[in-house]
């Protein structure tokens, strides 16, 4: 039987933008660089919500909204004080449309004194908020987030991966102490590490970005930092220790014990719709998404068989109560999420659907199953047996039993393949710059990993070299992994004594 | 004992402005009429999204997302066909900012060749979806929803009322007949209705609104209307039927049985962030806001009264099993929100900042009652004897026993304070023009509820007439009530036969 989409992995690119397209999760928009989410994948973003929402919750943060648009005069105060500073953003500069000459057009009378900027992150309005909420040690640690949607103008738009407007939490806090906040920036480094390896079922190494990499104005980067299946890695989420850079420009301060007035540290930190194309290319396969249960939005789909003759009655009737069971029981701790589908197009056509959408488990309930009380059902992780689709049919009883424990079974099992992959091909032992050339000779398609290499953490110019030396390859440094060696071979790139372990490797 | 608020109710708009304060909802921000929604006020806005949401996916809606950038052409098509089209819009005409003599500011070589325009509501691009994934007659209903920010440029701004960026869901439906759209329409009126009154315990009066006050490009819009404590009228959501208007300008078609194209017909429904302002215009006292138990971020709040001694430890534990017992519990569907508050504060100061953010059930534990094993508490909704706070001291059990019990009391309770003041103060009987300028003599400030008259249902610029009569007393045409009388007495405004009943009042 034939594959569910119409290309293999080996061409990624392309792979992904079918896989996107066809497991229904977004489209494009006549809006540049911005995308339509649609219900499906809409649905996956609500789950990873709705569980690090919990998480973020569970560590103390309270959800707030603030002004998407941002004065000028706040972002120019920023620039200020942050080298790098990005300035790819949408500007407000009119807040009225006028009829002119018969053309729709910004009303001249309406013209902002000061323009706005569309929220690129939001450390400048949250701080001003911040300098005005925190008076004295008892407000102190502050610790907030919010959901909001954030634009940055795209020049090479990819769905999920790239895009100028996109869906994200920012969180935003502030402390008494140096320590207090470092402590915090790692410890939703470990939520966002544990979040996407419990719940996204995607490997990642957590470690600390280079200087050139840091957010700017940042003191300390941390990243979480996932393989995708074409080798490359994907930033998936990122928590920047600030120091007090941010409360100086913004003088966000405290009264300390001794009456006297000291700066915050403060802490931002987010993850983004990129997520979910993180989870694309690392579960999706020649026949699509494959979601892993703790996010499909759908995770048990029951798909009627069903012929326009009388016994299509029974079978509905077999089909509701199998999924009303099922949405009694809870999984991964939430509500169990059971889907009868009763479009009226073709069975055949509906399973595909499902297969290319990756709901975890699609089951085919035909009159022969209803009388005798099986259910028929696919393993979307486990979906063939050479090119044959495998079809296990099991009494109903023991797969309303069973149901949490294989969804459970799927999640450690797509976690345990992409741990494999990532394991396999982090590649220790190159210690000259020949041998990274050689490891990465075979071009961008080619499947290569990352290399885990030992270096003397150059600063400033030193560190640029390194950086242009890398992008001839068009390398990056990922991070220095937080689990170090006690000791280290000489720096790659210097041949000085090495202080610690990166990882390099290609990335979107 | 003096009350929590510095202000009473006969000062209705000051009164307001306080307890949004007081009570830590929301505060403005340095961007002119965009407000900062703070963790309180968040938390009950996260509420009310989580059950209108189950409500609108009960309904059969998928929710989505789309840009929140319009292209000006798209706009412009709009406001061909829509007479009074609103165009008070925030206008994005820069992609980058540069600096320029030492100053940061838009970028002129990064001007957008068409300007976008942040979405004021979504209809336009919405449809452009739409009319590309709408073939056939199969592909209807089309039923999504949105969760979105959106921004209209207000001149008078007012927190949760009136603000230029604020925060709404707004639905979007596409179906093959005009019964089915209308439907649709009152299906989800009536969603609104049955959330306010049950959730929001605010009452409203479902009905039509009068051809002058219908959204641009609606046949026919829906509104449900309540009534703030100083009696004017606050429009809480609105539903409307499109007819095929959208479905024409963008050409929203499907192939019918015959084969042959139709357009579709089409609905859109909204409510905002502005129903918070109505929950605290509802249901504030004279020591601030009283929250309905299902939409309190924390229902149940128990306050340890701690005084640096060795007894604290005990009372720290009574309380912590206190608040894991009741979190066990489940109320309005969901588990109960109990929360022990252990900030470093005196215990006064705390409960008075819950009366003040109108948590319903606030518990004081100190030494004796954990010994005793009582749990003594205020019900936020029936606070005082006379000045004194009311304190009901009840063993532990019976108190765990009830607690569900008692919220749904609450909830109920504030449900029927509102209700009776709705049915008292819509004045029936009024048939002549000086019956109601007598009525609304006494000035904006007195408290008037809403007159029930009988009218002609005039169209254009007769209906211009009457609208421009009742703005000389401010008043305006809230809805024609779904429910109406089998006859009529005749046209209040122009003596004809009368045809309808219609609610007069003033309105936020």
């Amino acid at each position: 039987m034939q594959r569910a989409l119409d290309i293999d992995r080996s061409r990624f690119a392309d792979w992904y933008q079918a896989v996107v397209r066809d497991a229904d999760m977004a489209e494009s928009s006549p809006v540049r660089g911005a995308m339509v989410i649609k219900p499906w994948g809409y649905g996956v973003w609500e789950q990873i919500q709705q569980e690090l929402d919990r998480r973020i919750k569970a560590t103390g943060h309270d959800n707030c909204y603030f002004p998407m648009f941002i004065p000028l005069s706040f972002i120019a105060k920023e620039a200020e004080h942050v080298e790098g500073f990005a300035k790819e953003m949408a500007i407000v500069t009119h807040h009225r449309l006028k009829m002119i000459d018969g053309k729709l057009q910004p009303d001249p009378d309406a013209k902002l004194e000061e323009p706005l900027v569309v929220r690129p992150t939001s450390e400048t309005i949250i701080g001003d908020a911040f300098a005005r909420w925190i008076k004295s040690h008892r407000d102190l640690p502050l610790l907030i987030n919010q959901w909001a949607n954030v634009v940055r103008w795209e020049m090479r738009p990819r769905l999920f991966l790239r895009t100028t407007e996109f869906l994200w939490q920012e969180g935003h806090t502030a402390h008494a102490s140096e320590g207090d906040a470092v402590d915090e920036t790692l410890k939703m480094l470990e939520v966002y590490r544990s979040f996407a390896e419990d719940t996204l079922a995607m490997p990642v190494i957590a470690g600390e970005k280079p200087e050139n990499e840091r957010f700017p104005g940042a003191v300390n980067t941390y990243s979480i930092e996932a393989m995708m299946q074409d080798g490359k890695a994907l930033q998936a989420g990122t928590s920047h220790f600030l120091g007090t850079h941010f409360a100086e420009a913004q003088n966000i301060r405290f009264q300390n014990d001794a009456g006297g007035m000291d700066f915050c540290n403060t802490t931002s930190w987010g993850v983004s719709t990129r997520l979910i194309g993180g989870v694309i290319m690392t579960h999706g396969d020649d026949d699509g998404l494959r979601l892993p249960p703790a996010i499909a939005p759908r995770q048990i789909v029951i798909v009627p068989m069903l012929r326009d003759k009388p016994e299509d009655a029974e079978v509905l009737k077999y089909c509701q109560e199998l999924v009303a069971a099922l949405n009694q029981e809870r999984a991964f701790g939430q509500p169990l999420r059971a889907f009868l589908d009763t479009k009226k197009i073709k069975s055949a056509e509906k399973r595909w659907n499902w297969v290319r959408r990756g709901a975890p488990i699609i089951a085919e309930i035909g009159p022969r199953d209803a009388a005798a009380g099986v259910v028929s059902f696919m393993r979307r992780d486990d979906l063939r047996d050479g090119d044959k689709v495998k079809s296990i049919a099991t009494p109903r009883g023991e797969f309303l039993a069973g149901a949490v424990g294989l969804l459970e079974e799927i999640q450690a099992g797509l976690f345990a393949e992409a741990k494999a992959r990532l394991d396999a091909n982090i590649k220790s032992g190159v210690t000259d710059w020949k041998g990274v050339a050689d490891y990465y000779a075979g071009g961008d398609e080619d499947f290569k990993g990352w290399l885990k290499v030992s270096w003397s953490k150059p600063s400033g110019a030193a560190l640029e070299a390194v950086d242009n030396k890398l992008k001839s390859l068009k390398l990056t440094i990922r991070n220095a992994p937080l689990q170090q060696p006690g000791s280290f071979a000489p720096c790659l790139f210097t041949g000085a004594p090495g202080v610690e372990e990166i990882l390099i490797g290609r990335a979107y």
